[in-house]
This record gives structure tokens, sequence and C-alpha cells, in this order.
């Protein structure tokens, strides 16, 4: 069976990476050569807007899947009238859109945080009235990693934001003065099999996942997450891995944000879990049976970011793996990560913030 | 840094797959396409003794290594002296001869069972009196899994056995009537750093390993291992994975033959210890730092052979770990191999056999 991926980034290297033993073929489509996950697999190169390309990927594929959320419509369109697609459509269209994707929540009445949509600065200057001070606007499209934010603290902040942000669809959102962040990662299906790991804590620095730890154990708050993942994936009819992001405040979870693929704090899967979340997501949509998403002990991930440690000194310390997605250093760019896994939870935290003290 | 590989099959695939974690690049060189190794990483296609192509692989690889031990020593020479080779040459053609093997575990006083050349009938003649019988007459080269192998029970057997495997080189060694099989593992790294995993127990069935078990636990076992695989290191100056398997008998070990390669009852090391043999290899010949060879928890290895058993009834199984290496089936082939990790040896046994009558 052939997997055919929209993207060929580091989450698509390493979905070929985990699908390889399961005896899938992977076919990537991206701008050139010299990706990350094409160096690990074949690819076809253009746009995803290149008709005769997605056509020539939809034959060659028996399921479409993606590795970039920010696929264009007609893109999707195109793929979804010619081949398999998962996750669905619909979702990746909510993803795409922060205010689609708010509205969404309160609608299945997920807890998230007050946001209005922003055309205009009379939009924004109502929404912060409305909604209050401090609020963070944001572009409804193509944020990721604390891009297209910001945040406004006061009155005198508002017009700067929107000479900054405006001209793009916005959204203006309550800020979340949050205790901590937790992400939730599930897998359904496709006769809506669910499975969902153990809590995710993270720490994020200038906008980027830095540190994640898991298990995060909260009975209440997987509760919560577990209520918020299937509602979301019955919604769709979801085939796939789904994240959802979380702020945590006061012993309880609002959401922030999801994203329908495997997702950065889900790395420690590949060592951490008995089934990484890359192999759970393509036996999701190739129909095969969910893996078991049970901790194998208590793992902590640090993302690699801008420049790539020394090898030699990363790999000389006992247990730690790591992940180099063979891309070129560049400011802000995540270029690897690293999990440790350690057989209690206090182990883990002290060696990872030892570890994010070194990098 | 590029590492190129002699031969294709699975045991390249599986060092393909763990070294792009580690950031390496990976050229093969065999036969032809659709192999084990070439659906996951770029491959030169031709002879062994193909002087341009070797010279290829030199000219675009840090270092060459092998997938399979029966490489032409031509092409070792003409490889060693354009690039770096590991494990080294020497290893290479002893393990390609079963007469050097033993001739060398002799001569490193590691106990073997007596071993005689043999070149006519009336060698096999003479060595069938001197060791006595029952014994086994074997090819010296190119035999593997059971392949090129004559048990001679009584005087009787001498002639027809020779009428079939006469006119190679071969030798007669005496038959061993051990009480069961385990195999030891062990890298080695440029400096000379040495780590060894836990001693695995093999179960063979028609020649072919079926089962691995692992960690057999033998102080005493594991303590003559070490010995036996420190003392042959050190004799090569090896660098990378080197595998002996022994016989056991009566509480000791006899060495039977070593491959310097990974091997087959080290794949459990890929789910069942912190750093599997594949990325240890990787990182001996990279002159990387060893990773922690310690057991995590308790695994059983099977092959599958012949034909691939229904992938949906595997992956029911909770964690249950598959390996297909994409190959087409064939009576007695290796096609791909399962590991289960439990937390204790007899969870792992109870599973393995029953998994075992399944297969």
């Amino acid at each position: 069976m052939t997997v055919g991926v929209l993207g060929a980034g580091q989450l698509g290297r390493m979905l070929a990476l985990a699908g390889y033993p399961l005896g899938l073929d992977f076919l990537f489509l991206d701008g050139g050569p010299g990706t990350p996950a094409h160096q690990v697999a074949p690819s076809l190169f253009g746009k995803f807007t290149d008709a005769a390309l997605l056509d020539d990927l939809a034959r060659r594929c028996e399921v479409v899947t993606f590795d970039w959320e920010n696929v264009p419509a007609e893109a999707l369109e195109r793929l979804a009238s010619r081949t398999r697609i998962a996750p669905p459509q619909a979702a990746l269209a909510t993803a795409q859109d922060r205010l689609l994707e708010k509205e969404l929540f309160a609608r299945l009445k997920v807890p998230t945080n007050p946001t209005r949509a922003v055309d205009s600065l009379a939009d924004l200057q109502r929404a912060a009235a409305d909604i209050g001070l401090p609020g963070v606007l944001k572009t409804r499209r193509l944020g990721y990693d604390g891009k297209g934010q910001k945040v406004i603290r006061s009155a005198t902040d508002i017009e700067g934001a929107w000479d900054e942000l405006g001209g793009a669809p916005l959204l203006y959102e309550q800020f979340v003065p949050f205790d901590y962040e937790v992400s939730a990662i599930g897998v359904r299906g496709r006769k809506g099999e669910f499975a969902m790991y153990p809590l995710n804590r993270n720490l994020h620095r200038d906008g980027i996942l830095r540190l994640t730890r898991a298990p995060w154990k909260s009975v209440t708050l997987e509760r919560a997450a577990r209520r918020t993942l299937r509602r979301v994936m019955e919604h769709f009819d979801y085939v796939g891995v789904l994240a959802i992001e979380f702020f945590v405040r006061r012993g309880k979870l609002l959401a922030n944000e999801m994203a329908p693929r495997v997702h950065n704090s889900g790395h420690w899967t590949i060592e951490g879990a008995v089934t990484s979340q890359f192999e759970n997501h393509l036996r999701a949509i190739c129909g095969l049976p969910l893996g078991d998403t049970a901790p194998r002990g208590h793992s902590a991930m640090l993302n690699l970011i801008g420049q790539m440690p020394d090898r030699e000194r990363l790999l000389r310390e006992k247990g730690l793996f790591l992940h180099d997605y063979g891309k070129s250093a560049r400011p802000g760019r995540k270029l690897g990560h690293i999990t440790i896994v350690e057989s209690t939870a206090r182990a883990a935290d002290l060696r990872a913030h030892r570890l994010l003290r070194q990098m």
C-alpha cells in the first residue's frame, strides 16, 4: 500500500520511518529535493496547486495524508475527488482558520477563551471592549510557532497591533494568564475506534515548543481532554491523529488550537510509548488496527532549534534518543529533537531541565 | 556523513532506518532495484566485483560497511584501499570461511568443537575416525540458514555426504548434542570502547532462526561470552557489531560461528534495548559514542518465514512490533519479523510460544 503525503518536512520523514516496518510505501509531494522526507522516500516536486501532480499522486496512492495542514482548499478538493484523503478535508479547512477553530470549539461546548472576528480597526476596538484587555490579535490563517500574533495589553496598543497585522483576516481573543500548557493527542480509526496518549505538558519559548513532558498525570484534565478529542473527532468523522493544545488555568482546560496531524508534542511517543503517534496515524488512515498508546516510562522531548548541538556530545548522554531532521541551520528553525525516557517522572524532569539549560 | 553499504537486504534496510535519525545518509550497492534497503535509500546497481561501482561508492561514502559477509575478497581489497571499511577486512575474510573461523577460535583458546579440513573422501574418512561420529560435513564457504551441511551419523553416511557436498572445500566437525543455543552480540568503537547486549537464547528450525528470547539470564554464560567477544574483537581491532553463536552443553559455551555484522538474533534490540544493534553498529563505524545496550523489558523476536501472516491479525496483537522487509514471498525466505516486549521473562516466553504455534 502506498501512502501519499502532501508536504515533506520532518513530520513526513518520521511518518515514513514509522511506516516502512509496517510494509507501507510512501510518495511525497513538495517543492523540491532535499526536504527531510525526500531524503528517506520518493517525492514528486512542484506546487500543491499543480493539478497534474495532484492527479499523479492520487493515482499512485491508496490514501493521501498531510505533513502540513495549510494545504490550499483547491488541492484538497482535487485530491478528495480522486482518492481517499485522511484526515478529512473539513478538519483541515477548520484547522487552517483560527476563527473557525474557535467557533467549532464553542459550538461543541468545548471550553475556550472568548474570541471575535476582526476585519477592521473598528472591529478590533469593539472586540477589545467586549472581551476586555489584555487580549491577543492573531491572523486567522498561516500562523504557527508564535508567528502572526500580537499581544494587546492596553488600549494604546490597539492601533499599533492593527497597523502590524491588519490587511489579513484577523481575530481577537482574550489573553489567558495560564498556569501551564498541555496537549492531548488522539487517534481515530476508520471504524470509529479511538485511542488517546497520556497528556503532554508543554513549555514554549518565543512561541516555539521547547520541551514536552509525558505522561502528565492528571485524572481530571485527562478526562476533560479525552471528552474534547472525542467530540471534535466525532464531529468530523475523523480518521488519523489529531492534537489539541490547551491552556490550563485553575485546574481547568481551555482549548487553544487543534492540529489535524501528528504533532511536535507527540514526538516522545517514538521511544516513550508502545506505538508511536506516527505509526498510529498510519494504522488509522490505512484501516489497520490501532496500536497501544500506553507509555513506556516517563519521557521528555526537547526540540533542537536554530542550530544543532554537537552530535557527539549529545550521543555521549546515556539513553538519549537523537532525531536529526537533515535540515540546514537557520535561526528559529526546528532541526531535530531529542527524547529521554526515565523510570520516574522526577528523574525525567530533572534531566530534561538540565538538558534544556545546556541547549 | 554518508555510509556506504554492500548488500541491500533487510539488515541494510534496518541500518538505514536506524541511521536516519542520527543524521546519516546512506548509499547501497546491490544487484538491482526493489531490494529491502533500496526501498528506503538510494542504491547503486551492479555486481560487487564491478570496479567502477566500487570506486564510485568509495568516493561518495566516508565509511563502507556490509549487509552481507560474503563480499568477494577483491571487492574488499579495492574498497579498503580507497575508503575506510568497517568491520575490518580480516574479520570478513575469516567469517567467510568456516574453517578459518574454527581455527581462529582454537588459536584464541575459545572453546569450540573439534574440526578438520576436508578436501577428499580420504580426508573425510580420516577426520571421522579422528573426531568420531556423529559429525557434520559442511562447506567452508557460503553456507547459511542450514544450507551446505550434512549430518553424518554412521560410517555408512560418509560416502553419500561426500557425493553431495564434495567438490567445494569442506570441513568436518564433531556433532554437538547441545542443550540449547545462545548468541552474543557486542559492539566495539574506533577507540576500542566495548559494549555487549544481554545474551540471546535462540531456537532454530530447519536450520533457520525462528525465535530469539532476550535477555537470557545466566551470569556464567554471559561472562564467558563477553570474554570470547572481546578476544575476537581485539584480535581484529574490530569496529562495529559482531555476533557469535554458541552451543550450550552442560552449562558451557562452545563457539559455533561468528557474523561480522548486525545479526538476526539481535533484531529484538530495536524495541527491547535502549540503543538497537543497528544504531550501535552505525555509531561504532562512524566514530560516535556507543549507545546503551541495556534491555528495556523482556523481549521475544519471531522470524516471519516463507509467507507473511495476515497483517491485520498481527497488528491486533497489543504491543506487537511488526517489521515487514518488503520482500516477495518464497519458501524458506525471511520476509519480516515481529517482536514483543513484556515486563517479565515468563510473560515473554508464554506469549512467544503462543505466537510461534500460530505462525
